[in-house]
């Protein structure tokens, strides 16, 4: 279940809570649901707070809302002490949450993943592909360009500007090959990862690289990419499949790319997955 | 380039910085940062910290890591009005950062994704697949049960999880089907959001409705729900590539796990993507 169906999402609670509230006043129509936003001049936390939180304790709410705004951060540790804690924060403003409900949190968490993308850009008249090697930590080590997306930043668009900001290539998407997923990872902040390959056909070919970040930078043979040692096993992976779909089909190792509109928000989301043959995507003669 | 590379990781950080910190004593073998962990004791943010933030800039230093536990957010404040501003904050500790760098802060940014999983249970004998109806916002659409991935979850393990927790139904992972990345996500506080469908096998057919999240539970044959009207887009979606899977082998639409060791972490991840045929995971005979 996603948050927005029975668990309450923030949004829900920042539409609602655009009035000033003193603890038990404010209601809205989420009866178990208490929105605090704080403001310079209300300075009451403390022992008013204690009570209205056993109350509404006792009134059976699930939980407590705190928007602080940066500059009024003295209140974030008399939070803490009622019990408060960080939801999440970012640039100039933290959200704390207090849960009133029985067992464990039912809120919904925050961000959990940064999402990491690598172009595979391949020719496939030469059957060069581009790789680069790491300055820093994956020295001597082919791998494909790439790096974190931005906020907001589709996945193929991470991988055609990560790739002309490495080697000044230029680049189109073409198709999504491989996700990988890791925990607990140490550029996340402790947090999980998700690092996807795209594949990229090239506009441009000469390289242009990025001395800050790449040692080196080459149009390599696939098959050598393929049975190159110092390759990161990701990398000989993609290269293996990448040979696959240059000799039987891209079709066979690719996930495509549909645009659709999203129900509710008319906002538009990205959808990938097996091309479809035209008959299911009709579903006309499947019967 | 991922930040562990060039981009300095909060980790690196934090390993150097476990001794008091005075400005501009500790300068650890990271010469562009500085490190300033927050302890009670140490008060003297304001004046002193301005001069020797002029100082750190002058001395071409990059940024600066500010770590405040939450009962010592009294600090946050006067730093905020120095320039720092939440790099990210959790449960009893936030992160402030400071750039000091020529033009936009090139800092790594925080988690960006929540991973939302449904889980497909598919029963090959019979043809029939699972599918709930939400309690809430999308009341009478067809989807398959799913959720948000808990912290640290793999993708097969949400699925399943969530797939028992609303409908009773044991399953087991079978294979990763499609990925949808959707912006400005109502329902994960503005982040983004990466859905992913994956196709499961029961291993039990008894629904036990969970009435707090899911009006109706059912198993449906699998062209009825490709057909449906009252289906959400996705799930018609993957019903398609179900049926086309089903049909013509599950091979043509699956994207199959296999776990690798990572080569820095000794942790493990998940790697998914379309089943290499045997002489080319060897490279046997591919030249």
């Amino acid at each position: 279940m996603y948050p927005g169906n029975h668990r309450r999402t923030p949004q829900e609670v920042e539409l609602k809570s655009h009035m000033y509230c003193k603890p038990g006043l404010w209601r809205g129509h989420s009866p178990n649901l208490i929105v605090i936003r704080w403001w310079q001049h209300q300075t009451y936390i403390g022992k008013d707070h204690k009570a209205a939180i056993q109350q509404w304790r006792s009134e059976g709410r699930a939980a407590v809302w705190l928007h602080v705004p940066i500059l009024q951060s003295r209140f974030i540790a008399p939070a803490a002490a009622l019990g408060f804690c960080f939801h999440h924060a970012e640039a100039d403003s933290s959200t704390l949450t207090l849960w009133l409900g029985q067992g464990p949190s039912r809120l919904p968490g925050y961000a959990t993943h940064q999402v990491g993308v690598a172009g595979a850009v391949f020719d496939e008249s030469t059957r060069k592909i581009l790789v680069v090697q790491d300055r820093n930590k994956l020295k001597n080590m082919w791998k494909f360009p790439g790096g974190l997306s931005e906020p907001g930043e589709d996945i193929g668009d991470t991988a055609v500007r990560e790739v002309f900001e490495e080697t000044g290539i230029r680049s189109e998407f073409r198709s999504l090959l491989s996700i990988r997923q890791q925990h607990s990872h140490p550029g996340a902040f402790g947090k999980s990862d998700m690092y996807i390959i795209c594949r990229l056909k090239p506009r441009s070919f000469t390289i242009e690289l990025c001395p800050h970040e790449c040692l080196r930078c080459e149009w390599m043979d696939l098959t050598e990419l393929a049975k190159a040692a110092n390759a990161t096993p990701v990398t000989s992976r993609a290269a293996r499949l990448l040979l696959y779909g240059h000799r039987e089909g891209f079709e066979k190792i690719d996930l495509t790319m549909d645009q659709l509109p999203a129900v509710y928000t008319g906002l538009f989301y990205k959808l990938y997955h097996r091309e479809l043959p035209d008959s299911y995507k009709m579903m006309t003669g499947v019967d």
